[in-house]
């Protein structure tokens, strides 16, 4: 099986309370395809960049067999860039930055290589981009996984809904739960946002943990408690990639694997957290990963008769 | 074994956004009675209260087996009373009424019945007073376990660490452990209180759950996710008496006891915020108990290999 990704490659200037950066590599794409290559999932991105994007990101991207061939480069264009800085929990964030470029023209393109990819993965973009993708492919997917935010919510509603519509697994936090709902109770806005369409809806909670809602089945996970949480950038796609790789690797959407799915994204997003960008996360091997799953399975695992 | 409680048997009266109540039955000592009572626990309460405390309370601690010698009646006196109103995410709450009455004056005494308990329950009282029975008990209790709260952390900071150091296991929310070890990091905040004493911190998260510290070991549980949060009132007590009610019945305080400790306790508190005060917990059978530990484990428990 194959994971098509679409989502942005961008750069990144972060700000935490333990440093700042430059502008780095950045973008949900970036993470979940490197998530899928530390899987060894075959994956492939669509997105687009601009003339300024570094040849040698795209080399790093080819290196890890993530197949960029669907990465459109608008020469004189620039890249999107995203600035922040988080404040001192860590849990909320100013954005400093916004220059969309390239990406408000973005028309993606699906390379023939990745037409007929099982699983598709779309990170957090325009619901009319994602739609528009899902139109393009070949082979109705196996497997739709929906990424979004509360700025669509508030922007684009209509067309968020007819996406969510045609989703299998929708990934959203907390927050925007209860905004896509109207409901306070997680339980309840679970249900409700099932009957927009997903079978599967995962609520991420950060530093909390996340829920895993089918029907009347819940699934409840704490994240791994860290000592340090350096930069939270990018941890939600690092969550989605290693949720979407574990499922093309099984090749199986059920309920049990997607419970897998969603330790194996957890941990996956634990590295994030520890550096800057995807520092942390481009030097995890899967040995790192299977230790830390054995870590989060030690952290959870109970016994008890009452 | 035997389980000696100490702390507040009170009047409250509750506002949620889904109701409000008149003066009820509350207090700490009264939801960690009420607990080993569930779980078939020989308890005993310390506490006071005032002339105007009902008959008809007493009588029910006495039919489920609480020992009430430890409880006294001051004839003249008024029953301590709070008033809260919840606000609309239940997070937090405004107390809108504090009256100290009898409870300001309390000088704590152990009846002999109870002087050989071998688990000490201090509710969150003042520190002072917590201190006060440790010196009484005529047999050191084997295991200390300690509530508190920040209102004893911005009034009476040095006797509280004095209780502290003489604690075995204590129990304090996320932003009180950070309030007292000045870590933002739980991690962190868990090991500055491990140094202050206690060789058990856990930590309560309430809807996101509770964590254990013991030297570098940790564990985590998500909480039951409940379609309706109805009255958070007592869930806090409630789960530290299930989680010493557990340990009582075990016999043993090793980590492994604990953590089933902190799954008893965690899945009786579900039941108490379902209705106002302890109108729910004090309908919970042992069997009810048995099942949502089941459904706790069903919402927890996962099988991955990567």
């Amino acid at each position: 099986m194959k994971l098509l990704v679409v989502g942005s490659v961008a750069f990144d200037a972060i700000e935490t309370p333990f440093g700042k950066t430059d502008k780095i590599l950045g973008g949900a794409a970036t993470y979940i395809g490197l998530a899928a290559s530390i899987m060894d999932v075959q994956s492939g991105i669509v997105s687009v960049v601009g003339g300024d994007f570094p040849q040698e990101y795209l080399d790093m991207m080819t290196s890890r067999k993530i197949n960029i061939d669907g990465i459109e480069i608008v020469k004189d264009g620039k890249t999107f860039f995203w600035s922040g800085k988080y404040h001192n929990d860590l849990n909320s964030r100013d954005t400093l930055i916004t220059e969309i470029n390239v990406l408000g023209d973005f028309d993606p393109q699906i390379p023939t290589s990745m037409e007929d990819a099982e699983v598709l993965m779309l990170g957090n973009l325009h619901p009319g981009v994602q739609l528009s993708v899902l139109d393009k492919m070949k082979n109705k997917p196996k497997l739709v996984i929906l990424d979004t935010m509360n700025f669509w919510m508030d922007s684009a509603l209509d067309i968020l809904k007819e996406m969510i519509a045609k989703t299998d697994v929708i990934t959203i936090n907390d927050e925007e739960a209860r905004q896509l709902s109207g409901e306070y109770s997680l339980v309840k806005a679970a249900k409700a946002i099932h009957k927009m369409g997903p079978a599967y809806v995962i609520i991420k909670k950060g530093e909390h943990g996340a829920l895993l809602f089918h029907d009347d089945r819940i699934f409840a996970i704490p994240a791994m408690p860290l000592e340090d949480v350096f930069d939270p950038t990018g941890a939600g796609d690092t969550f989605a990639g290693g949720f979407a790789s574990y499922l093309v690797k099984q090749g199986k959407f059920d309920f049990e694997t997607m419970k897998s799915a969603l330790i194996v994204g957890s941990a996956l997003a634990s590295f994030t957290v520890e550096k800057f960008g995807i520092e942390r996360l481009s030097e995890v091997s899967e040995a790192d990963l299977k230790k830390r799953i054995e870590e989060f399975k030690t952290l959870t695992t109970f016994q008890v008769e009452v």
